[in-house]
């Protein structure tokens, strides 16, 4: 099931641009990334989702010209926290008590590690980390919209100073890691959609240790 | 029903030691992992399946004592490539070519232009562009678990370098940087079991754009 999907889906090169996701769709994927896990749980990242054409056409432009990212309907920016600050530690934590209703002496010692290993650390590191979470959340998107029929197009090239310019997201302790452009494939003018899709063999890809 | 699968797992604390992961569906989770797409199907990197159990018990010395590591019946470790050297480059160019049966030039073109790009970089550079990809896989690896019923704990707390060199994977320019047991929840004595996942609210979560 789940690896039928996967082999279905592939790196649409060529969006209809007369096709819309569904709004109900793009919620089941959007609930998919906010569902995905991350490390002690901080989600340190969030998702943009810009359906608004001039600024998708702006993004194209510092996206390689890569023209999913308009013909497709929506695009999904993944921009990751800057850093790891004592606030949005904190703003965790007090979230877990407050949805599971109590506080927990091993949890509150869990936030004080958090706390004195985090914000002191190098902002870059912390940055880094965060993307990688964000990555996760990245797979398990690409996935969801698999399971919604839906094509996207998972995208590195891009600049992100420039992404970060255009939507604002240094002013909110953002930065931009990953893009995604969902949409429908159209079959004629992408070169990628009857290619067969590569991967290693298992025996080049795992490694066994019995 | 990837939403339920992904509300169905959590990060399992405790795991039933006399339960083993049955090999066909250890077979699609790593099959899940190895269909995930990575930035230009690189495939940056490994997957080791440690089943050993005195390699494991070494293991969890050197990730906080997590009992999950030997408790559950294999440890998925995900190991990025240290570089990107020529050789890898082309390794993946070289495949592609094969199984398509063709060479095509805009292909080719891509391949010079990586070529020109990523082995020249800083090498910390492109371990960290490398270690993104594997998370990509991991997410997409603790998706395939649940869709198997089989319990998975994502894991950072463990010291990468001893476990490179418990596992010799720097002489395989490899770098530890995730891990994942699997197994069965052992629900008496999992102090997660039964409480509520949370994540951010939606609006705290997304940002729209239109």
């Amino acid at each position: 099931m789940l690896l039928e999907k996967l082999n279905w889906r592939y790196a649409t090169k060529k969006m209809d641009p007369s096709k819309v996701v569904p709004q109900e769709k793009v919620e089941r994927i959007l609930e998919a990334i906010r569902l995905a896990p991350t490390s002690s749980g901080l989600q340190p990242y969030e998702v943009i989702v810009v359906t608004n054409p001039e600024v998708r056409a702006k993004i194209q432009e510092i996206a390689w010209n890569q023209t999913q990212v308009t013909e497709g309907s929506h695009l999904l920016v993944f921009a990751a926290w800057d850093n790891y600050t004592p606030d949005r530690i904190n703003g965790m934590f007090d979230l877990v008590n407050e949805v599971r209703g109590f506080k927990n002496e091993g949890w509150e010692a869990y936030r004080q590690r958090l706390l004195s290993l985090y914000p002191p650390r190098d902002e870059k590191v912390n940055f880094e980390h965060a993307a990688r979470q964000a990555y996760i959340g990245f797979g398990i998107g690409l996935t969801a919209a698999a399971f919604e029929g839906v094509d996207a197009t998972p995208m590195e090239g891009f600049d992100p100073d420039k992404l970060d310019e255009i939507l604002g997201l240094r002013e909110r302790g953002l930065r931009s890691v990953t893009i995604m452009p969902i949409g429908y494939r159209q079959e004629d003018g992408d070169w990628l959609v009857n290619l067969k899709k590569v991967r290693r063999p298992k025996d080049e890809f795992v490694i066994e240790v019995k």
